[in-house]
């Protein structure tokens, strides 16, 4: 029996849609596609015990190898018996592979073929990442789902980059240094990608995932899905997505690339996002979604409601006797919780605001999976449309995984 | 039918016992006595959902009519429906009048006797507050049982008085000074009172409690029962407790003032306390407790157990795969969340951490409560000290209600 099995259930019978419906299988059980999983980054969904997340319909969750290597340590977890145990999360779990949090402050780091060095922002000293160790801290941590150790270029960081590729001719990246950069990634991704599968220690209950790189030059993507796509490996993920590059970016660069991967295998879209991009992805045949969103916003009192987020502390919710989304089913709202009083905890510094929200915003989007996958199964995508507005509006784009891009604008309704 | 029913169900037949066994029924529903009230400053038990604060076993909680006052202020709260349905806790709620938060920022203030005059911590406006105040908000607010407006005054700042007054004769306090200020409060405390009784306007759905004070000084405690006993009033409180007099005192205290409050009428220690000084109060016929130390400690990774508090930053505790009481059936005990997790969580800045406290020691308390009243039941208060050997031991004595003093001594275990 491998790590991992994916069953296919269902094609999309929708002729404009790639989407698929599927099941995957753990050792620590099983989870829907698609499947959106929530981020309990150093082995906790904040705010939130993990009866709670199971509660709101979420079946797998993902948690950071970098924060937590760096504290409290692989070896302690794995001394405790491994995350899941640890964290008394009763389900799939996914692991990063450190890679990314490294290169985001990458003023801090040296990256060389061999990895990366960076200093620890807890205590400065200094922490060598490589595929090699990345792996073998994912080993020791546990996880059922693990990523290989990729290099993940930023997006262009001229605007005029982005358009130029958007609007003009189908690959035309017009900017050398940034080609050369993927050309760079692609190539280290590749060849630690290789160093990954020698170095991966529990091949027999640990599914290590394979990641394609390409930023928005289609030909790189493919160049990249051709590369990682050697390895006969339980699932694979594009990455560099969701890195600034914009909506428009974000869907041309996965309707291309999705199609491209094994049909047998999950696809992973990392690190994405808003509601909108969900969909978008789903239909080009993405399974698998993790982000940030419901539950940092949550913490910032920003509520995601089908019509668009509501900021709480805007002072015209102060005596709204309303719930955040009369249609939802969690804790929050079927509690009975006001906008009103939810404003209050916010502006008294009160825990239980983000709590709440927390809860409200993954369900949010676990509901919109639930209706996703429904929508696959049943062909009734247009109900999606109805039911979600904010999938069909110009809405705020994508968000930066890390997360220094918040709402951009305001459906307050 | 009144606001508030008291039902004298058993008296301790230990003879060294006043305890009593008691059922209160207030227009919200009925809590069971000895009760201890789980503390909820700004109408929000820190990090718990209502439902939470139910399952640990609290069937009253406490609210601060200061806080409210100040944000959001009573007639929102009024507006949106009352406390209880505004936060969504479906039980009993009680108010304090506010006074106490008010003398304990004393340098802020100008008291007369017409009441005191501050400036909020947050934004600097003058508020008054009055006897008439006092009740009009906690009116607004629609609690179930609300407090008198006392004037309640500081322990002796001589630590040799207090020391005199414990060890020497039955009444002496040698401190002029410190006697006039009880006098004054006294009097005030019974003047106000009375303007409180006359500006009640919900007499049939809250039950308005009367203050006693008097300090450490026996006979001045007898004249304040006297005064406010003189109110046929549905309960009754001792308050200027723990306030930096310690367990001697305490004890001392609440032994000579608890009998002299009326038998069919609930008697409340306000602001009580550890678990030596709740079985101490109720075998002096206290039926009702609050304290902020659970849920505030909780968040400061102080975990209560039946041996004493252990700290959970210690790092001793950063393998240890034991629950933080075998014995206990709270969400983290029962859950199997390990100290080594919850240490984890409290290192790394996790909210979780102080949610998964706040549980275990409001259930701890809870479970007293239990014990303590099935002791009174069946006569069984020898397996009270077996099984809480911290009510016994020399303990971190008392606690000011304000916070600032936190445990003393560490019973790690």
């Amino acid at each position: 029996m491998p790590a991992l099995t994916y069953t296919l259930l269902r094609e999309d019978g929708d002729p404009g849609s790639r989407a698929r419906l599927g099941r995957v299988e753990t050792p620590h059980g099983g989870f829907d596609t698609p499947a959106f999983m929530p981020v309990g980054t150093a082995a906790s969904v904040k705010g939130l015990l993990p009866e709670a997340v199971g509660s709101i319909g979420a079946q797998i969750i993902l948690s950071n190898t970098y924060h937590l290597l760096l504290r409290p340590g692989e070896e302690l977890v794995q001394r405790m018996g491994g995350l899941q145990k640890w964290m008394r999360w009763d389900g799939p779990v996914l692991t990063d592979s450190g890679g990314y949090q490294v290169f985001s402050f990458a003023d801090k780091n040296s990256i060389g073929d061999d990895g990366v060095k960076f200093r620890s922002h807890l205590d400065g000293r200094e922490i060598h990442l490589s595929p090699e160790r990345s792996i073998a801290v994912q080993n020791a941590l546990g996880a059922d789902i693990i990523m290989a150790f990729d290099d993940c270029p930023p997006a262009p960081d001229r605007p005029e980059v982005v358009e130029a590729t958007a609007l003009g001719p189908r690959h035309a990246v017009p900017d050398a240094e940034y080609q050369a950069r993927l050309a760079q990634a692609n190539d280290r991704t590749a060849r630690w990608l290789a160093r990954c599968v020698k170095a991966h220690q529990r091949p027999a209950d640990q599914a290590l995932f394979g990641i394609v790189q390409g930023g928005i030059d289609l030909d790189a993507r493919r160049q990249s899905v051709e590369q990682v796509c050697q390895h006969d490996l339980p699932g694979f993920a594009i990455g560099g997505v969701a890195v600034g590059e914009g909506f428009d970016q974000l869907k041309r660069v996965t309707e291309h690339t999705a199609p491209l991967l094994p049909e047998d295998r999950p696809r992973y879209l990392m690190g994405v996002g808003y509601e909108r991009d969900l969909v978008t992805a789903v239909r080009a045949g993405v399974d698998m979604f993790d982000c940030v969103l419901p539950t940092r916003n949550a913490r910032n009192a920003n509520a995601f409601t089908p019509f668009g987020q509501i900021r709480l502390r805007n002072a015209r919710f102060s005596e709204d006797e309303r719930v955040l989304d009369a249609g939802c089913d969690c804790p929050a709202c079927a509690g009975g919780f006001s906008r009103s009083y939810l404003r209050h905890l916010f502006i008294a510094g009160e825990m239980l605001g983000g709590i709440l929200l927390s809860l409200h915003n993954l369900r949010h989007f676990q509901r919109l999976m639930l209706d996703i996958r429904a929508a696959i199964r049943d062909n009734t995508w247009s109900a999606v449309g109805r039911h979600w507005p904010v999938t069909l509006a110009e809405g705020p784009g994508t968000v930066r995984s890390d997360g220094r891009d918040l709402l951009e604008s305001d459906a307050d309704v």
